[in-house]
């Protein structure tokens, strides 16, 4: 398969994935079942951790936001993901977050996959988001507060709703218009839905919170007098230094789960804390190194900033889907070089400008 | 301008520039006329050199080879490249070095244009090899010994001939075929050329000694006997931990320069060199902040070995000419979404997947 990948490159060139077809790939394979197949990608490489080559994020920050580049490797695959972070994007009618990246060969280093991410980031952090949930939250957990009604709000909610049982969503955002966009776009969905008007309202009672909102503060979101015993909150929002979520005493008062310790210390809710502050990485609870939940009424907390890893895995499936699907269209990023020691060449011999052409059959 | 780019990228994505596309634009315009422009961005852009966001790029290493991300910004535009370096590529046919990159817009992060890099890095290693020796070489220089003669060689054979005024090169490789290959594809260019049977004998009398070679170890290309007074050793081989090309008397020698020091220090030739062996960066020689060469008699090195900021200047050159042109193709690598809040809504509107399509008219 993987020696497969590298003749397709080295034939037909970069198989690349644009937003819509990467949106084409989601509804023909179901978004339920891409969601549930990265869970379990994000599983299979979580327990292989030691394994990879692991970096922080190289972040680039000005006035209103960041870009960041996010690159992971095993002894085989390399990725890499291009993320912004805009809050203010919105105001002019842009995304908050746009996102790309790169799946290629560590034997070579061809670049075999080059796909949109901004669609598959939100797939992936919801995966993530309920992967994690799934091993830390109380099995019986049916009721979830979903803080923040944005971009990524209905794949938590539809990724909560199939990977981890929840049935009863409460819902808050200080722009209604965002929760009104949620109620619409989960139709059908079977998920009974309450719209609360604030959120001590809406996590009233819930069995698992989550928020992601997209402010670039230092929030205080969620504060310890709404908190109940047994809750597991699921932090997505709070993710780059100066924009948190929660108030400190909760994370004192509770178990803090993280996916990679150096970057959340960076970038996390526990960007607060002192270095001391005990956190546990989740690899470790999946390789029963360490515990997860220690009993059914103490207050975990996923403290998730996105990690390179998640990206890797969402590549891996997204390139097999696309390829299987036979969706995407290969194209010479890369020279194709009759001699790999005569770029020059490619200079003298005018040939056609490459009009990138669609794969014709699945891989 | 620049909200003319992003207004272009709002109306119709990103710009995408293939390998193909790339050669063509080179062909156009002509290779002497690309060179000469990016080596003004160069310089431009190296002037400005405190208005960037450093940093040393982000490398992976494997047992073959390399891959590196290397981001650079400034308070308007932000740029990466992708690059690996894979010696044992050639063997099976394959590029050692493959690029590509992105510009994008640091005020919303918006990815305004991607393009192959392996062509364009190929002009911008010369453009800057040349514009470097422009400031440091002897104003006289005239003969260029040129080692390793490799996908590289063309480029740097030709920008020191319409930048520096070398007349006349002495070429010498290990591999007879590549010698060949070069000779033929400088036929027609107006050089004096001389193919030598030895590094020693290719160096002997030359005023500029430019090694582009490109074995993963700690080579000595050059050694201390093989060095005149007033020679300019252009190094652009040795470029990352365990890949040199100078023994370490010639630097004791020499006087020293080097694009960004963190990174030199790293991945040059003064790698094996201490902590305060001292080099001088070229951006404080163009401010007139320290000297350049201090006589005829002294031996420069130009430690080079690729900085973000040189790609930066280079998709610069690449973005606006492609533009000029009409070159490229406009593509959905972010999803253009009429609400931004609502990512999920792309997935219940079936629309058709994208095939990229040309740029009509220029910019």
């Amino acid at each position: 398969m993987q020696h497969n990948d590298l003749t397709q490159f080295r034939t037909d060139g970069t198989l690349y994935l644009s937003a819509p077809a990467a949106a084409e790939l989601v509804r023909r394979k179901g978004l339920a079942n891409c969601i549930a197949a990265m869970a379990d990608n994000l599983r299979d490489d979580f327990k292989r951790w030691p394994e990879f080559d692991k970096t922080a994020r190289v972040a680039s920050h000005s006035k209103d936001g960041v870009i960041e580049l996010m690159p992971v490797a095993d002894a085989q695959r390399y990725s890499f993901k291009y993320v912004n972070g805009h809050p203010s994007n919105t105001a002019i009618g842009m995304s908050t977050v746009m996102a790309f990246g790169v799946l290629a060969d560590v034997d070579t280093g061809a670049p075999l996959f080059l796909s949109e991410l901004t669609l598959t980031t939100a797939l992936r952090t919801a995966a993530m988001s309920a992967f994690a949930a799934k091993t830390l939250a109380r099995p019986e957990s049916r009721v979830m507060a979903l803080i923040g009604n944005g971009a990524q709000s209905e794949f938590q909610a539809l990724a909560f709703q199939h990977l981890v049982g929840i049935t009863t969503l409460r819902l808050f955002d200080i722009d209604p218009q965002a929760t009104a966009k949620l109620v619409a776009n989960l139709q059908g969905s079977g998920l009974n839905i309450t719209v609360c008007n604030s959120t001590a309202e809406a996590v009233c009672g819930a069995d698992i919170v989550t928020t992601v909102t997209a402010d670039k503060t230092m929030a205080l979101i969620l504060t310890p007098e709404m908190i109940e015993p047994g809750m597991h909150i699921n932090a997505v929002g709070g993710d780059c230094p100066g924009k948190t979520e929660l108030h400190g005493d909760i994370l004192d008062a509770a178990k803090v789960f993280v996916e990679y310790e150096p970057q959340s210390r960076v970038e996390g809710e526990i960007q607060h804390k002192a270095e001391d502050f005990q956190v546990t990485e989740l690899w470790e609870v999946l390789l029963g190194q360490k515990a997860g939940r220690d009993n059914a009424a103490q207050v975990t907390v996923f403290d998730s900033v996105g990690f390179a890893l998640e990206d890797f895995s969402a590549l891996r499936f997204m390139f097999a889907a696309a390829n299987a699907l036979g969706l995407g269209e290969h194209t010479a990023l890369i020279p194709q070089l009759a001699d790999p020691k005569n770029l020059f060449g490619m200079l003298s011999t005018p040939t056609p400008v490459a009009v990138p052409r669609r794969v014709a059959t699945a891989a």
